[in-house]
């Protein structure tokens, strides 16, 4: 059983250092190898996935990955920006299937924008197609026409893409509140017609699951009006980028969201929602929580390791319910720690 | 001084009809034609922008329009919907420039889904580029590709499309807080690579005004985090759509909404920025404001008479003091009135 561990760049080297320590303390005979991705791996190599990071995450069962990106790179070429690295290994590694839960613990309800009776008990989750759609699509580029630039993408997907993005999508409301809302624009996108006509001709098959379907322009709404109302959300990629985060910060706190990018086979990336945070970056107070339920989601999803993932996950509920917080989730009569000592206080719980 | 008056489905009819009152008592001398579209068009023509309305709408100085749709068209085929009649009128018309407010009134805080100290006094512009991207791109459709369907859409602009939404933009912050934030998705489509590049051309011949960029996805987690940061926001068709109705519905309060779609001479096309809402149709309890205000912009924007504006503007803020509510923005304390009667206390404060 290997994992390939992609520190990344920014808070990513600190988030992922704690993850691994409670990979070791589970002592479940886990093999790690380390690898370069995003900025660090440009400055190194020149690209932002690198063919030695390649094969050792083609090689290994699963990928648990910090975060990539910071304003260093921002002025690069584009094929060496590093969330190219991002959607590269996506791609590669046929990763269609996004889960992001958007949860909001007890503890930290108040830390949410909106009003607690809102947000209180808050369990959605997300599932995007990542491997799709408008983001690699081809035909695309910007081009001299008519004498001025000229800048076109392609959005398109087959019924199989869809049809497998849906399968996941039931098969995850199947086993949580058997609510789906699938979302899209079929008033103006055949493409998402052609969504909205698959995920109908699915639904058959799972008799004991809701499906409902909202135009993306109100289902922006609807999550800030009543997110509650929603168990199972899926979408296309460019939709569910931005719904996904959207549905996070409704939460308050990114920092406590993981996520997972699955293939056919459950081979999966394990990543936090949140991003590499570089004004913070190197001192130690990063919030590593979301990088540590990112190895529950590894344990549940790529190894079927069901109890050791409710083990991490119940370590983490204790240290909120022990008052730890990093600086991000921090309010008044809680214990502020640090990015090592929330890692410590994890192991403990452990 | 010609309008076109499309009071359209659902409550359309009932919230037009005191916009229309609101307009007579101003005795401006307006001439003021009605004609049909969307469902209603298609029910009484086959069409839901049948070439009367075409004609009437092109001779007009402005249009003022209610709402279109609703579930008795839903399954009809792509170009009979109601909603086709709304994007054909915006094409013909050349409305680029939709102007979008999100303003949150201090009596209806409470509204809100968010903390009242996020929204307080949220003032927020939204400027969405309405006749190019994908809602009109080609090619499109959905086809037959190695034995399975395929749908497919093409985003596209050229820099011309962008710089006059760009400039529009750039005018509206310059009278407001003179900040600009255009949102797109640089980091993996080309075509918003080049959004960025043009408005970033355009920033120097703007020196009073900020101008900055965010990533769509950010901008869907920013609102939600922190509305109160942006003053004027600008982005494509898509994106747009998407982050506008996010924005209203911060405030809580849709019914209160109005917005503009402009052309490059001010021509306009005026409608609140809610929906048909079929459920309270006919029954005299929707809410007219968003309408009235619509008459307000349209006052300001294609006649220039920004002194009829504000005197529209504040009757509607009068009525908000006097405490008159309709049933979606209703709260204990206050006293509920009908579609007429919010009227008539329009009508008393003008
Ligand atoms: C970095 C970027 C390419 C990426 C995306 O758009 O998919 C990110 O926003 C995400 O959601 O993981
Ligand atoms: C009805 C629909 C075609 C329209 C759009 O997507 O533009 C609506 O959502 C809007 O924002 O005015």
């Amino acid at each position: 059983m290997k994992i390939c561990v992609l520190p990344g760049d920014g808070i990513g080297p600190e988030i992922m250092a704690e993850a691994v320590r409670v990979l070791e303390a589970l002592e479940l005979g886990f093999e790690m190898e380390e690898a370069l991705i995003g900025g660090g791996a440009v400055d190194a190599t020149g690209t932002p996935y690198p063919e030695a990071t390649s094969r050792l995450a083609k090689a290994a069962d699963a990928v648990l990955l910090g975060a990539v990106g910071g304003p260093k790179w921002d002025t690069l070429p584009r094929e060496q920006r590093p969330e190219r690295g991002l959607l590269a290994i996506r791609k590669e590694l046929g990763l269609f299937a996004n889960l992001r839960p958007a949860i909001l613990y007890p503890e930290l309800a108040n830390a949410s924008s909106l009003k607690p009776e809102v947000v209180a008990g808050l369990d959605i989750l997300i599932v995007r197609e990542l491997t799709g759609d408008i983001y690699f699509g081809q035909p695309r580029g910007v081009e001299e026409r008519g004498g001025e630039r000229y800048g076109f993408n392609t959005m398109h997907y087959t019924e199989s893409e869809i049809r497998r993005i849906g399968r996941v999508a039931f098969e995850a409301a199947r086993k949580r509140g058997k609510r789906l809302c699938s979302v899209d624009k079929m008033n103006v996108l055949e493409t998402t017609q052609l969504w909205r006509d698959v995920m109908t001709e699915l639904a058959p098959e799972y008799p004991d699951v809701e499906l409902s379907h909202m135009l993306v322009d109100n289902a922006a709404m609807q999550l800030v009006r009543a997110p509650k109302q929603f168990d199972v959300m899926v979408t296309g990629n460019m939709f569910g980028d931005i719904l996904s985060d959207e549905a996070s910060m409704l939460t308050g706190s990114i920092g406590m969201l993981p996520s997972a990018s699955l293939d056919e086979n459950n081979k999966g990336l394990y990543e936090p929602s949140h991003g590499s945070a570089p004004d913070i970056a190197g001192k130690g107070v990063a919030n590593p929580l979301a990088t540590i339920l990112s190895v529950a989601m590894m344990l549940r999803y790529t190894f079927g390791r069901e109890e050791a993932a409710l083990r991490v996950e119940g370590a983490v509920k204790k240290v909120l319910a022990q008052g730890y917080r990093t600086g991000d989730i921090f309010e008044p009569g809680t214990s502020r720690v640090g990015t090592r000592q929330m890692g410590d206080a994890v192991l403990a719980a452990l």
